[in-house]
């Protein structure tokens, strides 16, 4: 759907090529139709782009064999984790190799001591934190689907907690990475800071797989708090929800989660998620710490909530309860895209700095009061982060123009608040216009690293640059 | 000092170069013996190395013309700030042209509502802070020295902050910099949070001026807390004082400060800072929050220190009197060098996951106490980041000898327990072998960064990679 007619033709495949891979990998290696086609399918508006061969790896062996035969024969790789990323950042643009990561699952080591954990890419984060709950810890990322963990670093996502905790750019601590050249490199040591040359961790962050395959992760945790108050306050306007925000954060609130939801969002959310919250401009508050500093942030918040046209807050104090108001956030893009049957979703991402956010939102809302689809505002709005999640049929060339207009506008307002067109999706396929209208000459110094790590453009090609 | 004999022959500038330089710059441009001493040298054990001239640049466009005349005539470029770094990062190793950004000493814009400013990169961290005060604000990251902003980036510095507010790695939100090309380039918006692309910010944080040079530098801010409290308090041992450290952020308390210093370098401090602290294992804290807050923190670590052999806290609560105390922790390393006469400083900068702090401290103990100078430890132990300041005779190759051999075994063990060969120094002249011996193949790939940014090596050459 996303202007393939100026993607150049997939090559076909070196003859034998598929023989080595099966030499290798047996039944590791799969070419049916609807695996491939589950491989070049996405969550969101792009069409599918398939793969010609998906590898199931299982080790780093397996990865580094994959990259070794793809670039002997020239043929293109294409990390695949979850399969939850909504910018196209998995599509096999040009066909190749999907290498799924998904049976890399293992959690390799919890250091409790050092607050920290190794594991492989593959795992997803719902499990992670499932097998950390006994220690007593807890790893904060949580993008609204239940992600690999290696597509989360390869995309620098962050989530709810990002407010408080950081994003994936803050809680990767090292990588093992297979590079184009098929050299298993580890990035960084365990310790928790380093002036040792390049910070190859953080370039390896957010690159997409761009510039080679990562097959281990050590990520910092953190101490379950000893109390976690969560609630839900309804405001009268959505500017008054987010003068809240803003102003809780400049009073020095350490709010572990912040999030906003326009009256249309929450009516999703009710639907979808069977829930009777007011459908009003909502904020989602969590609050983390010892129960006497819980209690005293609180009482700031509710203070500067009341005086911006907030309601009560309906407190979520037991873990079954809160699991229940999170599990409804994060599946907030769910229930927005099935707000029509049949429908897809188009998740816009734009961050701005906190003193535009108010302003960004309420000329957002005004944008999209005309809008012919449903189009919810939501997001992260501790960080300047939010999304309008629109709900297109997917057959509809008009639909379609119409939301690219409102996202150019969208991006455009962002940027002009020296803001970004991505807070955390990544550039995948649908942003590389906006990174180079974003950034400027900066792209060429990242096309330099591309071309420098993968002169052949075998890893996820077409993705982040233009092919 | 520093095995010179192994750098390759200095190459002559090219005729006509100086007059170039001179027509753009006039009387910013310097060549007399002095100011080419003074920007050679270093205030560690390494020896001078003389550009061939100093350019005092004054602008961004002073910088990208310096680099268009140096890189037309093939001439060195080494950016330089306080000259306060401790790993020869600022030597002029193949002479060439030493481009002073002190002059470049704005502070550009302060965004108080989003916590953030801008200032060009001659700015030193203490002016800065001055600056900021008024409004509420400050800059935690706080190396010994009055260093630069610039250099700071550079060198990816932290210091006593970090274990609450992180490294210049999170600090900086953006930077200008012009490229080995000529070119400016900004790296990021003003946004918090972005998912746009390669992380350049991350990538020039830590470059040690080989990748460019930065002329603008957005960076994070914090509120003034609340409340502050400092407190000294002295140790029947040193691992007891390590383990309170340990114990403290296992509890999850979010200690702003925390620095060990060990019974020689407490004499140092009172030596020279005119204190009169028990001369024992000590360590310096600090507490932020609500008073409420740090209320709280202070008890649980109070019997965690007293469990652990620590005696009474002598708390500095009044505004001057925790300035003297963190001056005389600035001052430490000044402190420990002047235990001699005429000595100079060689300091070590290990970094190990907290789990392995204590036994790796206490080893480094045990393998000083038969060293033939003052060797003291001091460190910030929160982030498993601690040195050993070396009081060297410059005239004795015996003594330069020995302590080659400890920081050896004491890198080496660093790295045994799966840490860093430097927390916050860089990686300078003084630790090219050691990077290797950290992160092995991946140095290869930082290297295909630096030619395919710089292929003439004219940016700060020599250091992180050996010539």
């Amino acid at each position: 759907m996303s202007a393939p007619s100026r993607l150049p033709e997939k090559n076909p495949l070196p003859a034998g090529f598929l023989d080595r891979l099966a030499d290798r990998f047996g039944t590791q290696l799969q070419t049916g139709a609807a695996i491939r086609e589950q491989h070049g399918s996405s969550e969101s508006h792009y069409e599918a782009m398939l793969p010609d061969a998906v590898v199931f790896a299982e080790s780093r062996d397996d990865v580094a064999a994959v990259v070794t035969i793809c670039a002997e024969a020239g043929v293109p790789i294409v990390p695949f984790g979850a399969g939850t990323s909504i910018e196209g950042n998995a599509a096999a643009v040009l066909g190749g190799v999907s290498l799924d990561m998904t049976r890399m699952d293992k959690i390799v080591a919890v250091n409790a001591e050092d607050f920290d954990c190794v594991i492989q890419p593959g795992v997803r984060r719902e499990e992670l934190n499932q097998h950390l709950r006994d220690q007593g810890l807890f790893f904060p990322i949580d993008p609204g689907a239940n992600a690999t963990l290696g597509g989360m670093a390869s995309t620098r996502a962050s989530g709810t907690n990002a407010v408080r905790y950081g994003t994936m750019k803050d809680a990767v601590l090292s990588l093992e990475v297979v590079t184009p050249q098929g050299k298993v490199i580890r990035t960084a040591r365990r310790a928790r800071k380093s002036a040792a040359g390049y910070d190859l961790t953080r370039l390896y962050v957010g690159s997409e797989g761009t510039l080679g395959i990562i097959t281990e992760i050590t990520l910092r945790l953190h101490p379950i708090p000893e109390a976690i108050s969560s609630a839900v306050c309804s405001f009268e306007s959505l500017k008054g929800a987010v003068d809240t925000v803003v102003q809780s954060i400049q009073c020095g609130i350490p709010l572990a989660r912040v999030e906003i939801l326009d009256a249309l969002q929450m009516r999703a959310v009710n639907r979808w998620s069977k829930l009777d919250y007011p459908e009003a401009s909502t904020l989602f508050f969590e609050f983390h710490g010892s129960e006497a500093f819980v209690a005293e942030q609180v009482e700031t918040v509710k203070a500067l909530a009341e005086a911006n046209g907030g309601g009560e807050f309906a407190w979520s104090n037991l873990p079954e309860e809160r699991n229940k108001l999170w599990r409804a956030r994060h599946d907030a893009y769910y229930a927005a895209v099935n707000l029509r049957e049949g429908a897809v979703g188009w998740a816009t991402d734009v961050c701005v700095p906190m003193s535009r956010l108010a302003e960004c939102i309420v000329e957002t809302q005004a944008d999209l009061a005309g809008a012919s689809m449903p189009a919810t505002i939501l997001g992260h709005v501790g960080d300047g982060n939010f999304h309008v999640v629109f709900s297109l049929d997917p057959n509809s060339s008009e639909e379609l123009a119409e939301v690219e207009a409102l996202n150019t506008r969208l991006i455009e307002r962002a940027l002009a608040m020296d803001g970004t067109c991505t807070g955390e999706h990544g550039i995948g396929l649908g942003k590389q216009q906006w990174l180079v209208a974003e950034l400027g000459d900066a792209v060429e110094q990242m096309r330099m690293i591309k071309r420098a790590f993968d002169p052949q453009n075998l890893f996820n090609p077409g993705k982040i640059f233009a092919l």
